[in-house]
């Protein structure tokens, strides 16, 4: 038996994703929900985890160390094509299994016990989008001006917040826009959004 | 044996949510995807519809007629109570079922079994977010302006598609801000898309 567990914030979706992994009869599956942090020492070793990718603790996340620590890389993240940032992240944090929402559920389970075995899992529809959000086209300053702009933080905050000159907040803003193809502020926002880089 | 149908844009989370309703035994599941259209005349009859309230088709789409001609108010809408703009329009689209995505699985199927009956369920935890989003604070015109917005559209390009004066749409887009206390335009983007507005 494969000792598996599902990571999600929304207790109707985790116990769909717990029945639906058990419907196999081959993998011992347990839940947790996010929020719960890293897992306990005293808790039982676990062979996969299985997240949503949205599910992730913000940009970065994937990386966060006492949870990486943990559960190293046997790590299922569940995405689509739409959110090549989240795939990347996962793929970059070294999860092992990139799994598309839009698959059949016997591609999940194929994943978990591929995952298991230390190997990697992808699925094809994921395959070109992550090639294509191959690097995130921002740096680290541009995209921290959108990500604060996005929250509604006026130009002023973010200069204050981030210790800039409006001048050079303005310029960051501006070549933001101009590298994510954006017509304007809200555009690149969203963009950016609807990819999972922000 | 209550017929049940999940609609949900995701395979994988349709299937996940089809054995979550099967594990008890008392329900005959089936699923549809959003995009397949209303179903056919010659399908078999459904009790009850499960659709996740992130999947209604865009904005006032639960009450788009044909559908709603042939699934009648046998609909459980699956949503959190941060989403009170999806909360009210499935209630005042006349579902009759409304499910917190955080709720426990067996909430679900007693939903289920409830609505079926032609009775209302509504999850405790919804009830406070549906009061308090009791209205869409905007006009009409107002949430054009913002909608048209947050795709990107600019000002002049926003004002063609609504046939208004650039002037008028700025004065929308101003009142607009105002009314949600937001304290700039992505800000109230920002506050209509989170509470399921948009």
């Amino acid at each position: 038996m494969v000792r598996t567990v599902v990571v999600h914030d929304e207790e109707l979706m985790r116990s769909a994703l717990v029945q639906l992994l058990r419907s196999e009869g081959t993998l011992e599956v347990s839940s947790m929900s996010p929020g719960a942090g890293p897992p306990d020492q005293d808790a039982l070793p676990t062979d996969v985890w299985v997240m949503d990718g949205d599910c992730l603790w913000g940009p970065g996340q994937a990386h966060d160390e006492p949870f990486r620590s943990r559960c190293g890389d046997r790590l299922v993240v569940l995405t689509t094509a739409k959110r090549p940032g989240i795939l990347r992240r996962a793929f970059d944090g070294g999860a092992l299994g990139l799994v598309d929402k839009n698959a059949p559920a016997h591609r999940l389970i194929t994943a978990v016990h591929t995952v298991a075995k230390g190997q990697r899992f992808l699925d094809q529809t994921l395959t070109v989008a992550l090639l294509e959000g191959a690097e995130m086209p921002l740096t680290t300053r541009e995209l921290s001006v959108l990500s604060l702009a996005s929250q509604g933080a006026p130009m002023a905050e973010i200069a204050a917040r981030l210790h800039l000159s409006r001048g050079t907040v303005r310029n960051y803003m501006a070549t933001a826009i101009r590298k994510v193809g954006a017509r304007n502020r809200v555009d690149a926002i969203r963009i950016l959004q609807s990819a999972g880089w922000t």
